[in-house]
């Protein structure tokens, strides 16, 4: 039976709303273990949530329950679903905030087009996975508000998820999901991989979607605005200024030893990077 | 036997006060289950703590244990005391932090004058409610500092709370309380009714001590400032610009769509908002 | 059994640095019970996090596990070890952040040159403390980044220690450890007490390296910067302005009361403070 709840929201720590959501699941179940992973997601920025929580779950004990409240159409029809992975639940609204946890299940094929695109889900996917529509009243926090469905609808599922109820109390399973892409860097004319920045962290590093395995050794820098990073470094204080750095979270990041890259760069979430490559001689 | 202990500060999250309380906690009751409600009350504003734990404490399980550390006067003879209701334990500086919980279970009759008031509690109160001054030092955290009775006082007596010790250990029982007046908004001589800003949430939301209940067919409007706002909404994406929601904690707020409403009004806790009523033709 | 395992870091709450170490934990010990001390050291501000380590562990059950990330050479050579006091077990880079409860245990007797110093620990100070050089990769979390070892090697160990494991199952007992000087203040030329500011709180109080039991009667005055400070109060409400304060960290602080002292006085750690004596008559 899963024991882990895990919450990601964009409602930061100054109100009381996480503590809501965690009352209310401590009232259903007493014993549940809550971690935060975190709550300080840009408002709205499904994007950067659906990134962060694809690094931290990796992390957590198999059959977690991972809540993403980051809901800008709360009220609205949008659908509220949960996800079922062999690695863990996903109790979420469906506007694309579990993009990066699908796309590493069964990479998705097709081009999307922007904005947030509904995608059918294919067969191989379905053998693994399990979408729910959330419908089921009699799980939620009555009354339910139309503001607030971290604290009505997704804590209290989750709280029941974590007591051992079946997925398919909870509504009726489903075959499509809201995408948003790019989720991958893409290739220019000239082989250089072009991703973009999904987080600026704590210490002013720049997260990409370029991941570490991508960093072949033709790959001799990085350019981002209008700075060419050549040094490709282990660790932090390898050596002294801006480097590329093979990430912990399995992506490349661009970093500043002993500074803040981003306040350097005055870099901001989605800005492009240019992973270059050393052209063949002919 | 309770077991949840939350906590509701204006310590902040950078120092390691909180985590003093919590060690004090785990060393008397290994088992407790401790949940922040927020550590970002406003340095010194009791109001704001008051209201905020109003809100946040009915998602807690029967029994929790609320303890509530903002207090100005901490060192002072200001009292410490226990209040207990039929939902819940509080565990407080005496200067009128729980004067919303109070006034819930039973309005306060007689127009209070500012500041803080001692009032009696009347009989029928007196049946539902116990008050209890903390003075048994026996529960404390020795030796007592004079400045941190969050870490001394306040957390070790939770901590016996929440193994069960009954409260009249803790010290005797007492009627009277300070109570923060206004608590409630007030009709101007048009029958508009006047309240104002209790909080701003982390999204500029602003949240007033209007109660969704308030808000009569015959209201059409709510005036800040300079701003008359028309627009009475459900959820926040539902149209663009300024508008009043029902909030999620009963309250009316002023927000704005993919805004944020307290910066575009340069609004501040204690700011006046007025509701105003549609006037009958005579 | 050791139960508790806190965590202090300089990683900040708005990434998911500190949930990645939770779920470590939680997939090694699904029973651990973890609290965080402060995620909001200065970046690579190894002092502060050993002064506030010091102050707050000492509220933390015995044999608890502290781990503590502000590890600027991460990924370089510098050792990672374990340090186990009569008190509570440490888990940290040997970076010189458990110089204060190194110190503590046995004051260091020789005068150490600034920069961080390995120190050989004396015989009386081996009899009380086990230092161990974590190398055994079994208990790592694998792969090892070269970034985070607070998630791969740190929270790994220290979840595997909450379990049982013995310290010497870890890696080598040591008998060497980096430390960092100044510890304690010192007297100038006219027995005045030369300290400096360690810690500035949410409040602006600063927190200085004096103890309150070095606060003799003797002592008229703290002075900081231009400011003479000539009030030495009980606690922060008994008179206005600006006061010398026996905190209850057991160090002196510096505070204003209703205000932010460390705004008023554009103070910031690492200031001198003085702690002035009344001149003996002749």
């Amino acid at each position: 039976m899963p024991s882990v709840i895990t919450l990601t929201t964009d409602f930061g720590l100054s109100d009381a709303y996480v503590a809501c959501m965690k009352g209310v699941i401590l009232s259903i179940n007493p014993k549940a273990t809550i971690v935060d992973i975190s709550h300080s997601i840009e408002p709205q920025n499904v994007v950067q949530a659906a990134f962060m929580l694809h690094i931290a779950h990796r992390y957590f004990p198999n059959n977690a329950i991972h809540v993403v409240i980051v809901d800008p159409e709360v009220g609205s029809k949008r659908r509220a679903i949960i996800l079922l992975t062999p690695l863990a639940y996903f109790v979420a609204p469906d506007n694309g905030v579990l993009s990066y946890i699908i796309n590493e299940l069964h990479p998705l094929r097709d081009p999307i087009a922007h904005p947030t695109s509904r995608v059918h889900l294919r067969k191989e996917i379905k053998e693994n996975i399990k979408v729910i529509s959330i419908t089921n009243s009699t799980f939620w926090h009555q009354p339910v508000s139309s503001t607030f469905h971290g604290r009505d609808i997704f804590a209290p599922v989750a709280a029941h998820l974590s007591l051992g109820v079946p997925i398919q109390k909870f509504g009726k399973r489903i075959d499509t999901l809201n995408i948003i892409p790019p989720l991958t860097p893409d290739f220019d004319s000239a082989d250089n991989l072009v991703g973009h920045v999904l987080h600026i962290d704590h210490f002013g590093n720049l997260i990409t979607n370029i991941k570490n395995i991508d960093l072949s050794k033709d790959a001799i820098a990085i350019r981002i605005g209008r700075h060419l990073i050549k040094r490709i470094n282990r660790y932090y204080a390898e050596v002294e200024g801006l480097a590329v750095i093979p990430g912990s979270s399995g992506h490349l990041e661009i970093s500043l030893s002993n500074g803040n890259a981003a306040s350097f760069l005055r870099a901001k979430i989605g800005d492009q990077v240019k992973l270059t490559i050393q052209k063949k001689k002919l």
